[in-house]
C-alpha cells in the first residue's frame, strides 16, 4: 500500500517539521536500506581490522596508497547525476501508471444514467456490463500484479469470485485453444455487444445514450492497455544497470576509499581516526537511499510498501459498482423516484 | 492562501527590482526558515563557545582535526542535485493540483443554457444539479483538506450550510451501512439522473442538450477523483526522507565544519575569525528555504501561506453558482429576455 | 512585446552567426542588466579604493584575508544549479501562458458557418455572440495586465470601447451589488443563451450546429479561465525569493571575493592585478543575465519587452472578429455566394 | 524484442535485491559494451607496455607529462551533463514512439458492436474494415522497420501475407506510377469509403455508429502518422554527433591519462601501480554503458535486445482480429446470441 | 532538409557502431563548426607566436600570469549547465513544432468520404475545400519561412501555383484595405462556408458528415494557428543571448588560458608543450557544437540542413490531395465501385 504522510505535514510548524516524517518505519527509507547499511558497516569493519591487526607494516603502506587512489576515484563516477535523471524518469513512469489505472465509478453513473428502467432486463444490462468490465480489469490486474494472479490463478477462480458465469468461462477456455493471445479484450467486446443489443431493443433510449455508455467502456479498456503497457515496456534493462552499477561501485569504492589510516602518516585529509566511519556512512545511507526510490517505484506492480494494491483495488471496484448502480427507489431523492408514471 | 506578488514584478525596473519581493514576511522564506536559522546560530555559538573556552589544547587540536574532516564531507553529499529533481517534482505537483481543481462556472452555463425554463420544475432541475455538484465537491474537499473537515465535519453540517436536504442525508446515512467507501459520487449519480429525467419530462428538449450538461458533470467529477489521487498518492515517502536527511545532515555538518579556528594555527581555509559565521548562515539557509519551497509544497491541501484555500473556494463556488445561474429577467439583455412567446 | 529575433538565425552563416543576435538592444540582455552591473562596477572601485589607499597594512591583512574567505565561499552555494531548474521552470509556465491565450477566430469561422443567414436577426446574433465573447476576453485582460487595466479601468470605459451597451452595463453594475465575485463569465452565459435563443428561432437550424458554437465559446471561456489561474497562482515566492538571495548573495561575495590583491603577497590566484576585474565582470553579468531571464518571464503580463501585448491582442481580436465574419457577398467566391434561392 | 526483468524486482528483499538484475545476458549492458571493453583493454596494455618497455628514459618522462595532462583535461568535458540531458531526451521519445504504436483491439470491437449483422454482407464489410486498416499498419511498420521491411519487401508479400487482394494489389501498383507518394494511406481510404457505403446500404444502422467507427479508424491512420514522424525526424545528427564525440574522446584520453606511472617519481596521484586499471576501466565501462543506453533507444525500429518486435506484432494485430471478431453464436454469454428475433 | 542516419544504427554491432555517425559531412556537426573552430586555431597561433618570439621576457611574465589567471576563471562559468538546460529547451520546442505541422492527409480521407458523390458539384465541393485548405497552409509556411516567402512572394504567384483563382485573389486583395490583419484564416472561412452550402444542398448528406469534415478543417487551422505561435513566440532573446555570450566567453578564455607556457617556469598544469593544443580544441569544439544543436534547431523555419522542407511539404500535400481524393472507379477495390444503385 502506499504509504500516506504527507498529512503530518499540511501545515509546516517551525524547526523540524519534517523531522516527524523521519520516525516512521513503514515504507521508510530505513526499512530499504537497513539490509544494505548492515552489510556495509560488517565488511567496512572487516576491512578496517585487517587493515590494523593482520597488516605487516609494508602491506599497510600499500594498502594506504590503495585507499587513497580508491577515494580519489570515487568522485570520478557522477552517482549523483545519472540518478538524479533516473529517479525523475521511474518517478515520472510510477505516476504515469497511477493516472493509467482504471476507475469504473464513471460508468456505473453513466450506465445507471442511460439505462434508467427499473425492469429485469434493464437490470441484467446493467449488472452484465459491469461485470464484463470488471472482469477485464480483473484479467489485467493479474497479467501484471503478482499478488493478483495469485488470489485468481485461474478462470475457475474468477468463477468463484464471481466476476465469470460458468457457461462463459466455458467460451473463453474455447477461445483459449483458438489463439493464444491474452483473453482481455473478450469481456470488453462482450459488454459493447451488451449495449448494442440493448439499444436495439430499445433498453438504451437514444442513439447518444448508447454512444455515452460505449464511450466510458472504451475509455476504460484504453487505460487497461495503457497498464499493460507499462508493465511489458518498462525502463530499459541496460539503464537500470548502468545505474546499479554506478552506485554499487560507490558502495565498494568507500569501503576502502573511507577507510580511516592512520593519522601519523599525515595523509592529506587523513588527520583524524574514529571509531564509526560516521561520514562515509551517511554518503552511502544516501545513496543507496536514493535508488531505493527508484527501486521501490520501478515495479509498481509488486507487494511492497510503495506498490499499488491491486487486490484492493479490484474489491473496491465491486463494491462501488453495488453502492452507485442499485439504486432502489429509497435511496434517491424524492424528485427522483420513479413516480407512477 | 496563495501568496501574489507578481503584480511587484509585472514590469522591471533597472538594479533590484528583485528586491522588492525580498521585503515582505507573508509567504516568505523567512518566516519558513526563522526556527530553523535561530536554532543554527544557539547551536553554533554553543559548540564555538565550547571550543573556545571549554576545551583543554589537546581537546582543541581534536576538534580542530574533527572540523576539517566535516568540511570535507560537507561537499560530498549533492545536496544541490537532490534538491533540484525533487523540487521540480514538486512543484511541477503543485501545478498538477491546482490544474485539477474543479471549478463549476461552466457546468452553470450549461444548465442555464439547456435548462432554459422559467417554469417552477426548470427552477427545481437547475438548482438541484448544481447543489448536487456543489456537493460533491465539498465531500472531496472534505476528505483532501483539514480545513474543511474542520468546518464541514459531519453530514448535520453540510445540511446546515445548505448543500444538503434532511432526507438526503439520511439515505447517505443509510447508504453508509450499506459500504464503508467514500460515499463522493452519489450525489454525482443523482445529478445524472436529475438530468435524464428532466429530459424524459422535456426539460431539457434535446438528446444534445442532455450530453453536453452530462459532459460538464462527469468534468467536474474527474477533477475531484483527480484531486483525491492527488492527496493520495502522494511522492514516496522514502524519497522525501531520503531528502530530508541529505539537507540536514548538511545542517549539522555546516554546525561542526563552518567553524572559524584559530588562526594562528594557519589551517588552510582557516585564515579568518570573525563573530558571525555569515558565509556558513547564508549557505545554510539557501538550502533549507530551497527545501521550505519542497515542504510549502507538498501537500497544498493545509492552511499555509501557501496551500489551496479550500473553504473559500467552496464559498466562491456557491456564489459563483448563485452569480451565474439566478438570472432574473431584468438581468438579461433584451434580446435575451423572455418576451410573451 | 516580444521580440522577434530568429530571423537573424533563420539560417546559420559559419562563425559568428549568433553574434547578429549580440548587437540589439530592444529586450537585450544589457537592456536589463546594465544597472545592476553599473552599481557593481561602482560598489567594486569603491571597495578597491578603500583597500589600496585607505586601509592600513594591518587592515589590508585582514581585508586579504577576508577576501580569500569570500572567494571560498562563493562557490559554496550552487548559483547555476537553482538558477537552472528554476528558470526551465519560469520558461515553461510563460509558453504555458502562451498557449493558453485566447484567439476568437476559430469562433468566428463557426458563428459565420452555422449562423449563415443574412436577415437582421441573424447579423445580430452573430455581433452579440462576438461581442460577448470580446467582451469576456477584455475583462480577463483587464484583470491579469496593468497595461490593459489602465486603458480600460472601468465599465464606461468597456462601453466606450464598443464591448458593452449602456443597458448591458447597467444590468453588470446591478450583478456587482449582488456578488463580489469577478463577472467575467457574464458575457459568455449570455452568448451560450444567444445561441440556444438562435436555434430555437431557427436562426441556426440544428442541435449540431449549436454544439459546435457552444463548444468554442467554452473553449475560449476555458482558457480565459486557464489565464487567470497563471497570474493568480503563480510560482510561490519562496522559491523566488530563494533563488533572488542566492543570486545576488553571490552578487556580493563576487565584489569582495574577486577584489585584485597585492601580487606581491604571493596569495594563490591572485598573482596579477589588472584594472577591471574582466573576469569576475562577465561571471556575475553571466548569473544576473540568467536571473533576468526568469525575471523577464515570471509575470508576462506587464508591458516589458518580453510581456504579452494585451493591448494589441484585444484590438487584433475585435478587427479579426469584423474581417472574418461581415462578409459582403462580393467578399465571397462565385459559388458560396447567395444566389437568389 | 523488450526484455522484461521488472518481475524480479516487483518485491524487493533486502541486500542486493537489484544484484539479480546485473546477472543477465539478453539485453544486458554487457552485451552492448563488451567489445568497446575489450578494444579498452587491448589499447590500454598496448600503451602500458610501450611506455613500460619501449620507451627510452627521456621519452618517458614526456610521457608522463602527457599522461598528467590528458587527466587534467578528461575531467574538463562534462560528459555526464551532456550524457544525461540527451538520455533524457532519447528515453522520452522512445516512451513517445512506444505510446504511438498502433494497436487495431479497440476498431474490431467497434466494428464488431456497429456492425452486428450475422449476413455475408455484414461479414465481408467487417472482414474488409479490419483488412484495410491491417494494410495500413503493414505498410508504416515496413516503412520504418527493416525487419517487417525484409519479411514483407513488396506488394507481392503482402498479397501472399493476405493484407492485399491481387486486384487491390493492382490499383496500389497503378497508383504507384500516378504519384511516387507513400501510399500508405490509400487502404485508410478504403476503410472509410467502405463504412460510408455500409452506412448507405443500412449495414451500419446510424450515422451515430457510423461516425464511431470512423473515429477508430483515423485514430490508428493519426498513430500510423505519428509513427511516421518518430521515424523521419529522429534527434538531430549533430546532437548525437556531439555526444558521441564527447564520451569517446573521454574514452581516449582515459587510455592515456589513466596509465599507471612509476609510483617512484612521486607524481601526486599515482602513488600506486596495480596490474589491472580497475577504476578507469569501471569508470569508461559506466560512460560508455550510458551512451549504449541511448544508442539501443535512439532507433527502436531496428532487430536489437530493445527493439520493438514489429513483425510479431503485426502477426498479433492479424490474430486479435480474428480473436475479437469472428464471434460465432457460440462464443457468445447467452443473451447476446442473436435469437430468431 | 532533415537529415535522416538513424537506420545505420537500427542494429547496433559492436565497437564503434556509432562511429558511422561520425563520417558525415551534410547536417553534422563538422559542418556547423569548421568556422568557427578555423578562427579558434588562427587565433590561438597568433597568440601563441606572439608570446614565444614578440614578447620581452618581462611582458612574457604578465601574459604567464594573465594565462593562469584566465584558466582559474573559466571554469567559473557554468557553460555545460546553462547549455543543458537551454538545448533541451530548444529541442522540445523543435519537436513541438514538429508535431504542429498541418498535414492534409485526414481531411482528404473526410472530404472523400462524406462528400461520395461523381456528380459535377461533389467534384467541385471536394476541390474547393482541399484547394482552400491547402491555401491556409501555403499563406502560413509563406508568413514562417523564408524559403517559401522566396517561392510564393505573392497572391499572384499563390494564383500561378493554382493555390487561388483569379478571383479569389482580387477577393483577399480588396480585403487587405478592410484589414492590415494575416488573411490566413480567410480560405478556412470559405472552406467551413463550402462544407455548410454543400450540406444545405445535400451533397453532404447528415449533420454528422457535416461535423466531421469540419472538425478535421478547424484541426488544420488550429496547427497553423500553432505553427505562427511557434515562430512569433520563440525564446526570448534574452535567455538566447545569455548562453551565447556564456559559450563565446568560455571561447576567449580558453584561447588564452589554454595556451601552453614554457615548462621550464614550472608552473602547475604546465608541465608539457606541444604544437597542438590538441586538448583545448576539442573542448571548445565540444561546447561550440554543443550550441549548434540549438542554433540548429532554435529556428526551424530556415534552409539550414536541419529545418522542414516547408517548399517539398507543401508541393506533398497538394499531391497527397490529388492521391487521396480523385478516385477513379478503377482505382477503388471492386466493392467500392459505384455500381449502377
Amino acid at each position: 500500500m502506499t504509504v500516506k504522510y504527507t498529512d503530518k505535514v499540511a501545515s509546516h510548524g517551525g524547526f523540524g517539521s519534517f523531522f516527524k516524517l523521519l520516525v516512521r518505519w513503514r515504507g521508510s527509507v530505513y526499512k530499504m536500506v537497513w539490509q544494505d547499511m548492515l552489510a556495509y558497516i560488517v565488511m567496512y569493519y572487516f576491512i578496517s581490522l585487517i587493515y590494523r591487526f593482520a597488516l605487516s607494516e609494508d602491506h599497510k603502506r600499500t594498502f594506504e596508497s590503495l585507499v587513497i587512489h580508491c577515494a580519489r576515484f570515487r568522485s570520478l563516477i557522477p552517482v549523483s547525476f545519472v540518478l538524479g535523471f533516473y529517479v525523475s524518469l521511474v518517478v515520472s513512469r510510477w505516476w504515469g501508471t497511477y493516472q493509467t489505472l482504471p476507475w469504473p465509478s464513471s460508468l456505473v453513473i453513466a450506465v445507471r444514467t442511460y439505462i434508467p428502467g427499473q425492469d429485469e432486463e434493464s437490470k441484467m444490462v446493467r449488472a452484465a456490463i459491469l461485470r464484463y468490465v470488471n472482469l477485464t480489469i480483473a484479467l489485467t490486474f493479474a497479467m501484471i500484479s503478482p499478488a493478483v494472479k495469485k488470489r485468481l490463478p485461474s478462470l475457475h477462480h474468477l468463477v468463484a469470485a464471481g466476476y465469470l458465469t460458468e457457461s462463459e468461462r466455458v467460451i473463453l477456455e474455447n477461445l483459449e485453444k483458438k489463439s493464444k493471445l491474452h483473453k482481455t479484450w473478450i469481456p470488453i467486446a462482450w459488454a459493447c455487444k451488451t449495449v448494442q443489443k440493448a439499444r436495439k431493443k430499445d433498453v438504451i433510449q437514444s442513439d447518444s445514450d448508447q454512444r455515452m455508455i460505449i464511450t466510458e467502456i472504451m475509455s476504460l479498456k484504453s487505460r487497461c492497455g495503457g497498464l499493460l503497457g507499462y508493465s511489458e515496456y518498462n525502463i530499459p534493462l541496460v539503464y537500470t544497470q548502468v545505474v546499479t552499477i554506478a552506485v554499487y561501485s560507490f558502495f565498494f569504492f568507500s569501503l576502502l576509499g573511507e577507510q580511516y589510516l592512520d593519522p601519523n602518516k599525515l595523509y592529506p585529509g587523513h588527520g583524524i581516526d574514529l571509531y564509526f566511519p560516521f561520514f562515509a556512512f551517511l554518503q552511502v545511507f544516501f545513496y543507496i537511499g536514493w535508488i531505493k526510490v527508484a527501486e521501490a517505484l520501478l515495479n509498481p506492480f509488486g507487494e511492497d510498501d510503495h506498490d499499488f494494491e491491486f487486490n484492493l483495488m479490484l474489491q473496491g471496484h465491486v463494491e462501488m459498482c453495488i453502492l452507485l448502480s442499485e439504486a432502489e427507489q429509497d435511496e434517491l431523492p424524492q424528485y427522483l423516484r420513479d413516480s407512477p408514471e
